[in-house]
């Protein structure tokens, strides 16, 4: 009987093996390597020890599956139809990475239930991991009751060695020790390949001390090819221990079967070929035909249905239970997971009149997050070690997100920008209501553009909260003071970035991204003060842009601003306008969602016979020429800042009202 | 008298402390507390080891310092100034953070001689330090004979908590443990503070284990606040150990001296304040006036004026020792160090008609990197981990740049684009006439902006590699295809941004790339062919943009095409000639060029009285509206991409002659 089972063991690994390289021949573009070497650690972990439940992918208390190496996606495809996703049928593994297939050549979320997150940029997929994880402490410690549980999952990560190269991972991984954050469990394939070639030229370092030295629980199976018992005892290690993060080092061979291309680059990223297919299956002796499933593995692999369907029904009791026992917290449960908001989320939002102090936008910002915090039970978020310059703090509330208190929301990231961010991403692809936060200087929304381009790509309503919005950051100098940076994120698909010009389109800014759950918001807000508006309005930011002020009868010059030039647009008019101008203002706190107006709206506001035009932003001019044309103007941004009082920056580079009337004036002449 | 030197000792490093609370107050702006913290560790190293010269900060063969915490940069000019730096007077002190100052806010290697990187944000400078040790292992592996050296110097580095969060310090440490990079050494100003409060909030990893697993040596000082002794005896052991890089951890109080302040956050980024500094100045015992320096500590500190005189006139005889037995090699050297190119280095550079294949222009570019390679000994880069995607070897050279082999050039940079990026800013800061290049696929960019922006800022001649430019990347899918990528970069001032829409336009981006030494190209490549056009320029490219294609006579519509979408733009004019349209078609490889041009030449290419006009490029249309203003038109990518083969993307997201054609008519209709 043991040898039988070991067999159909081999058999299930081997079926894993083949679909990847039979999809990859077809389509004649993929990554063999990784599947072929992975898939004994994939068929344990899948087989073993997750909890899921193939016919309801998403099922809330399942366990987390993330392949941070997301060019092996074929191991992912290949497990997802084995246990049975209706995602993925044998028909949809033939279409393997053509148009409108559910197999794309990277895990994507939104193309594929059954993925939990979309990779394939390097380092990225173990660090939303972390957020995973977080999310579950979080909700954990906020709802189950000594009594009664119904948070209660594990986050499993399959990276590579790429993964651990890049910094992002680091970042994330260190983060993740300091937090304890035990339900997290890497598999990390060592195959010690790359695309450049052996791991030893470019990466000889002790990982597993590393990750030591994070605080991680540390492992090493040393035959990942074949060794499944291995295996699965780390993992039930792994699992047992609570109070850290773990990683099990598997050591395989990339491409593994295949005999002249094992353990070489040349297996990384390119199909294996009719010739040396033939001879893998012989190495393998495997004797089915391309695509072909044996029904002993697809017998083996479903119990997973069955499997899934009582860990679903048994945790429905529980929660039936847990409602029963605690009506209150199973009702915010319940909404939270729905992603409904609560009644009333958004009453406290603060509005202005021009009466009211004019304060920073990042100080409305942090008046925004407090009088959302009590109503917004699912906000949580923090800052990479800005706190106090981004006031990302929420009013009332103390303590931490820390091992003892993951029941707090409040995120202490370090100096990690692009782990933030990831983590962020992470939250959210948890999908239980969440709503993910996170402050840094706009600036150094470099740092981690490469997440922030996945929270869009991947439809993830995550909000950045990124202060100190250009020259006005001052003394800091240029290396700290944006030029480019709003650009170009307004450049990034599916993103709103919002520049608001006052405390009203401050909180009109977050009541549009509260709600917008299936994208990102970037809060682009000032260091320096800014006057409230007469005009300015809550709910007019959702048009993206809106005539701010306005004159009689047809304008002969529309002034656009936003943030803290808006205002020198306004002051600008009024004397324009004292001198027999006819002058518009536009305000533009949010160029997409100006973009998404009907073609009626947005010629009412810029008719486009009106071609004397000018923005004004402390910022490159990049992307304003949509709105200007060839016949408008700008006051903006075309070198680096300078190190200086933020007064001084802003009047040295042209940011004053004289020097908007003095340009209104040449193009009205 | 050793109690009097020890005495000495002390007013030194407290001149430091003081020069830096003196300065913040006055500028009511800036960062004490590592100043504070960190005068002794900084006294230590540049009064009894750091080789430089300060009346020739220039002069080759000094030591290297870089502040990687660069918020504390008043540690670097009180130390210039104590030094006797020309660059920094006590009145540019007094001047700090003001406007036109030589003491910007972060140090800045473009405001002040002597500053050698500039830094500010975190990880950065440690990154770019392992750049510079890479430079000096390489000229000193090239050039140094065993009877004459002539490169010889350490790189210094002060780095904080900030620093060794940040992914990017992880993935260069990393490799410069790979790499056995033993003359560099690292100062970490462990004060267990950060800006969020006590490093325990997010930060408790065992720093020194982790850079044990990169291979490095590493130390502990116990008290560096008062210990000087322990911090000279480390840097000593450092100094001895040539086959590891060396971290030194020395545990500081950050604001030392300051008795309410210090060990607090509150002392990271805000001035003592009066009330502060006085009680600062008794707990110090400090009786002089602000900015007064004690002559005693002048004349102390001053020694190093003698002392780097003195090594540079010895230096200058190794050299002219090294002139007359190695004449060849000498005269290289000095070529390099004056930054001039060799006689004929472009002379093979291909050119090519429209007769000749069509290729990738990525390919284009190894073709360009082989011709270049054999005359220019100064090109140095490799991949982080795409070689055989980028495309990035020189043809015919074998082995890489390694411990055993650091005379060689191509660098293995391992999957970490952003220390990638930081190393090819150290390489350039080396001022060796090193001209450094690295290649990933474009989109993944963003994982190295923060770096990229430094190039531009700080004005580094690095040549960035970045293929795979489009949705023509096919298969990968949309984590892989850049669509707001080429905006985002031509956004970043000082940054040249080349889309080649050939072979001829790709040597002229080389040509061009290679001759600016004070500001970063980046070469956007395609992974797919295109072909060569009759009339494209290898020296057109210099203009930015050129008429590629013209009509008889006043075109009525103009294509602006790019990259791999110039051909679509040329097969539509010829039909639409065919059908009796006036086309021109525009070829614009370098938008930034194209606009240095006169006004009078950007006329003649696109008279401001022929409205329409149609860019084709597979990106966001996100900045052309400069060119097509609100009457034109393009065929853009507006949402990411998708998994499929590329001509299927291609042509799936409208980039075909019919797709070009059709717009046109419309936008003539």
């Amino acid at each position: 009987m043991v040898a039988a089972t070991a067999s159909l063991d081999t058999l299930c690994i081997n079926s894993i093996r083949m679909l990847a390289v039979d999809a990859i021949n077809k389509s004649n573009s993929g990554h063999p390597g990784l599947p072929m070497g992975c898939a004994p650690m994939g068929y344990a972990l899948w087989d073993k020890f997750l909890r899921h439940n193939p016919k309801n992918p998403k099922w809330f208390n399942r366990d987390r599956f993330v392949l941070s190496a997301g060019h092996g996606c074929m191991l992912v495809y290949a497990l997802l139809h084995l246990t049975g996703y209706e995602s993925v049928s044998i028909e949809d593994i033939k279409q393997f990475r053509q148009w409108g297939s559910k197999t794309p050549g990277h895990p994507e979320t939104f193309e594929t239930p059954g993925v939990e997150v979309t990779t394939g940029p390097l380092g990225a997929g173990i660090s939303n991991a972390v957020g995973l994880a977080i999310a579950e402490a979080h909700l954990a410690a906020k709802f189950n009751k000594p009594d009664a549980s119904i948070v209660d999952h594990y986050t499993y990560v399959v990276m590579g060695d790429g993964c651990n190269q890049e910094g992002i991972s680091s970042e994330a991984c260190s983060l993740a020790g300091h937090l304890k954050l035990g339900k997290l469990i890497a598999l990390y394939d060592d195959n010690r390949i790359t695309i450049d070639g052996r791991t030893d030229v470019s990466f000889t370092e002790d990982v597993l001390k590393r990750y030591e030295a994070y605080g991680w629980h540390v492992q090493h199976v040393q035959d990942g090819d074949t060794d499944c018992d291995s295996i699965e005892k780390a993992i039930e290690i792994a699992k047992s221990v609570k109070d850290q993060p773990s990683i099990i080092k598997v050591s395989t061979t990339i491409g593994y079967g295949s005999p002249n291309k094992s353990d070489t680059a040349g297996v990384h990223g390119a199909p294996l070929g009719a010739e040396e297919t033939e001879l893998t299956r012989q190495k393998l002796g495997w004797t089915y035909e391309a695509f072909e499933v044996p029904d002993e593995v697809y017998n083996h692999f479903r119990q997973a249905v069955q499997r899934g369907s009582d860990l679903e029904s048994s945790w429905n009791q529980d929660l039936a239970k847990y409602k029963n026992k605690y009506p209150k917290e199973a009702a915010e449960f319940e909404r939270m997971v729905r992603g409904e908001l609560p009644q009333g989320w958004d009453k406290d939002l603060p509005s202005y009149t021009s009466l009211d102090k004019g304060l920073a936008s990042r100080k409305h910002s942090q008046i925004c997050l407090g009088s959302l915090g009590p109503h917004l039970p699912e906000l949580i978020g923090g800052s990479a070690d800005l706190t106090h310059s981004n006031y990302t703090d929420i009013k009332g509330e103390t303590g931490s997100f820390q091992a003892h208190s993951p029941e707090k929301r409040y995120l202490h990231f370090g100096v990690r920008e692009h782990a933030m961010a990831a983590i962020l991403n992470g939250i959210a692809y948890h999908n239980s209501g969440l709503i993910p936060y996170g402050g840094t200087f706009l600036v150094f929304a470099d740092y981690m553009r490469g997440s922030m381009r996945l929270s869009a790509l991947s439809e993830l309503g995550v909000i950045y909260v990124l202060t100190h919005d250009s020259i006005g950051v001052g003394e800091d100098g240029p290396t700290h003071q944006p030029i480019e940076t709003i650009p170009s994120l307004r450049a990034i698909p599916n993103m709103l970035v919002f520049r608001p010009g006052d405390g009203n389109e401050t909180s009109g800014a977050y009541k549009i991204a509260i709600k917008n759950r299936n994208r990102p918001s970037a809060l682009c807000l000032s260091r320096q003060g800014m006057a409230n508006q007469a005009n300015s309005s809550i709910d007019k930011v959702s048009l993206g842009g809106y005539v701010l002020e306005d004159c009689e009868g047809t304008p002969e010059l529309i002034l656009i601003g936003t943030g803290t030039e808006l205002d020198l647009c306004v002051q600008a008019a009024k004397t324009l306008t004292e001198e027999g101008h006819k002058v518009r203002v536009v305000s533009m706190p949010c160029i997409e969602l100006f973009e998404e107006q009907a073609e009626s709206y947005k010629e009412e506001v810029l008719p486009s016979n009106i071609r004397k035009r000018m923005v004004v932003e402390a910022a490159e001019s990049f992307g304003w020429h949509k709105y200007i044309g060839l016949d408008g103007d700008s006051v903006t941004m075309s070198r680096f800042g300078a190190s200086a009082p933020g007064g001084t920056c802003m009047k040295q580079f042209g940011f004053t009202v004289e020097n908007v009337i003095s340009k209104s004036k040449k193009l009205l002449s």
